[in-house]
């Protein structure tokens, strides 16, 4: 954790409901899996603001007591929790609970069903990687 | 209300919550002031969608009982709340209630400010007018 994200945190830190965030992460949230060349399949729940609305992310970060704060460019932030077991046991089954209402849901499901396949280490096997990037294909669209 | 309107109407509408909405209009949604030549100010709510998720645009309208949803582009689609009574006694009250987070909450204040201005006709004098300008100036920054 970087010393900007240490002082920030120190700040008044706003309270969000289950439902406020279902909302706001049907909105701005995304649920990406990276592939990269190495074979690593690396799935990460995301959401980005400018700088101006930065308390938000602190507040997810402190919701979900996981995750971290970053800046992506001068006026762009994200948070962004990436660790397996914060996505299985945390991310995950609170998006179970409150349910997603537009079609993100659909790329929620996917992404669900992919880290619990890597979870599993499917993803170290041909065969279970090839079917992790044929859902991982259909994402976003 | 177009035809194809009444038919989507007709299918499932899905229950929302107060707080989802809050949270979802905080990402999507827009609090906007259009000002014509003419001199007419047009204060708007917006959501706008693409098809995939048109059916969380049906669900705004039921929620809030007023305002239209229709097409923008090929795939995109909006919800928008235009008459002055509808925002003065359903929307702007709704969100006073559920407050935003993020800083669209300073448009939203900004917003409101402007609409009760017109409801008071203070559009109508040139000294109202420039000020009612100077507050839309400020907004989406």
């Amino acid at each position: 954790m970087g010393s900007s994200e240490t002082k920030r945190s120190d700040n008044y830190i706003m309270k969000l409901t289950s439902q406020w965030i279902a909302g706001f992460v049907d909105g701005e949230g995304c649920f990406h899996v990276g592939y990269y060349k190495s074979g690593q399949i690396q799935p990460e729940f995301t959401v980005v603001q400018h700088t101006r609305s930065i308390k938000v992310l602190y507040a997810l970060k402190s919701f979900f007591g996981c995750g971290s704060v970053r800046q992506q460019k001068p006026n762009l932030w994200y948070y962004r929790v990436r660790r397996r077991s914060d996505l299985l046991d945390t991310i995950i089954p609170f998006f179970e609970k409150n349910q997603l209402k537009t079609r993100k849901k659909v790329d929620f499901i996917r992404f669900r069903w992919i880290t619990i396949q890597c979870s599993r280490n499917n993803h170290l096997n041909d065969d279970g990687l090839k079917w992790i990037l044929r859902i991982r294909n259909l994402m976003h669209k």
